[in-house]
């Protein structure tokens, strides 16, 4: 999916939604463990009851993979069944030396139709390119996350008075295009978000962090948002645990629209 | 497999050689392919072929699940067919969030019986902890890796003077300790790899980059070798590729015996 189809998504559906299909066996309802492939039906119906409030679903690989690969035909099914107009980004947190990170970009990219992929920094240039390097796909690097252990490095200030997430955001920016990168820009830092933004004022932000883990929606569109949306917010645990009954599919709904009507605010106020 | 294990193994065998098992299907043997499953059936030539001169398998995982669920059962029956005196790294590169890494670990050490995985430290303490909760399972952490790109940030400065891998080497050793924590050092950077020893004298470096990437055997035992060995030096292309006909197990093992016929002269020299 290109740039202009996603921000056509998002004024279509009134909705920067990105939803995190993280399906954990131990916390789905109980009535669908007997059925043949638990997590698929898990997310079918997530898919079924939220997918017009939602521009993209990011399936979190480490679900999938412990199940080994009766976990990766899960995933494969997911990804299928996702209608044509969500963006799908695998997020796998992968990165290696070049002639590996094209095998991770191929499994995303062909084995799997997905639209994205996470990748993680650490590695540089040539563990980030091959993922730039196929027209309408995209590359999610880390840059700043919503969790605890983001002060161990991404904080840490440089020789030349920067953080690390500043150069990991500055430096990539020379190697992929806002038509082809994305940053994930955790919610939890509010006021970081607003340096960040100013570091890429065009790129995507991915956002995770918001609700369970203390985000709020109102501050990333102060901080984050530019003047065409710019952000993919992402919410997980929420939505997809809302209940685990067998009421599951319609507490999602409940919400996932309780964010959408928050998100259609915004796309109206700022026109996007 | 504990350190004292790992260590037995190498004085048993006066070998510290990890063979990588990338099988990539356009590099390997055009006669395997009408096999039912190429890919195992290469790692099984190349593993009879070397098991009694290396101490170490480590299968790149990029290269099997661009295969989806297919080539993870080619990963199953690889992990399965390696001998069990032999250390089994899962080259995966993940982290994640605490829970979500919970989920990594669970993959590798539980659904797969590999002893070790190797991790990105860019999101911090609570994406690695989790793959140290493991007894006798090994988190290999990345600090120095051998690839161009690793100047982009694995050598910034940092205000204290550090580079940004030795930060990781020095707050991850808080972590974890040398019975469950390695480090990822690339032998193309041998005058860092003493430095990596200065920091961490007791720890085992799994050293990529010897061959096929320039760095030399004798330099990175000279630089990077302690009392107990403390080196895992990984060969993946110059080995398995010996050959792409008919003979590549006999070719990859003369390779292999090349490698262990100067690692037994280390071995023997140091008492180790």
């Amino acid at each position: 999916m290109t740039k202009i189809e996603l921000i056509q998504q998002i004024r279509t559906k009134k909705s920067f939604l990105c939803i995190g299909l993280d399906p954990d066996l131990s916390k789905i309802p109980q009535h669908l463990l007997d059925s043949e492939d638990p997590i698929f039906e898990f997310n079918k119906v997530i898919i079924d009851a939220t997918n017009d409030l939602c521009v993209a679903y990011k399936p979190n690989l480490a679900f999938y993979e412990c199940y080994g690969s009766k976990g990766w035909n899960s995933f494969e099914k997911t990804v299928n069944y996702i209608p044509k107009d969500c963006f799908i980004i695998a997020d796998a947190k992968r990165g290696d030396i070049g002639n590996t990170s094209r095998y991770y970009a191929k499994t995303f990219f062909e084995t799997y139709s997905c639209d994205a992929v996470t990748v993680a920094p650490y590695m540089g240039s040539d563990s980030v390119l091959p993922f730039l390097e196929n027209p309408g796909k995209w590359l999610v690097l880390l840059a700043l996350t919503s969790n605890d252990g983001a002060s161990d490095f991404q904080f840490q200030e440089m020789k030349d008075g920067r953080k690390l997430y500043e150069s990991v955001i500055e430096k990539s920016m020379n190697w992929g295009t806002d038509e082809s990168l994305m940053f994930v820009v955790g919610a939890t830092k509010a006021k970081e978000i607003e340096k960040v933004r100013k570091l890429a004022p065009n790129h995507f932000f991915l956002v995770p962090g918001v609700g369970a883990q203390g985000g709020k929606l109102e501050d990333v569109v102060k901080y984050g948002s530019n003047n065409e949306c710019g952000l993919l917010v992402n919410s997980s645990r929420g939505i997809i645990y809302a209940s685990n009954g067998v009421d599951f599919g319609y507490e999602a709904r409940k919400e996932a629209l309780n964010i959408q009507i928050e998100m259609a605010l915004y796309v109206e106020q700022f026109n996007w």
